[in-house]
């Protein structure tokens, strides 16, 4: 039972569009991740995704509207909707979700992580 | 899919060691709570709890060590290990936790809240 500072595992990457896990409960992941530029348009059959910012802000992308995000602010994705983020600057998220979720649900991408590094 | 900022929640409500929902994902609950004083003792069968510190520091004691918690850092609780949150001063905590967890767990005591409200 440690406690995790999200300043000190951020500093541990710089990687975009790579989550690294930093807890597991319940059978679900708090992984954090640092996005910048497009990601791909994609859906997750079974998982609903939880996106709090950290530190900066993006955009995510529906098929229909648009959410802004910045830090302090969470949005959570229900399972079977398409979403894309975008990020025009460098954005930090901590990601909450179950631990079967690929990145990129339904697509496979060279943006695909299939193995994540727990830190 | 509406976001939530933080910050507006939690100038919604003023009282302590009564968490509200305000997300709700793969049969977990995200929760803001406020902090001060003592809490009781208990644990939670079934249930691993996620505290993650939004404004202020609080003190996670279990029967065998204290965590020292502030903005930016989270810990987890594993289900079944005894815990009291104590805060000095008032602060604001984000909880991820099974939609089933009531606040005292194993323990029935006035601080027991085992209908909340989703704002």
């Amino acid at each position: 039972m440690e406690k995790v500072t999200l300043q000190e595992k951020l500093a541990l990457f710089s990687d975009h569009w790579n989550p690294r896990i930093v807890g597991e409960l319940n059978g679900q992941h708090v992984k954090l991740a640092k996005f910048k530029g497009q990601f791909v348009w994609h859906q997750h059959e079974q998982e609903d995704e939880l996106f709090l910012v950290v530190e900066g802000k993006f955009k995510m992308e529906f098929r229909d509207k648009t959410v802004d995000l910045q830090a302090g602010e969470f949005l959570i994705v229900p399972r079977g909707v398409e979403h894309r983020p975008v990020a025009d600057e460098e954005v930090s998220v901590l990601l909450f979700e179950p631990a079967s979720t690929v990145n990129t649900g339904n697509v496979t991408s060279q943006l695909t992580r299939s193995t994540l590094h727990k830190i």
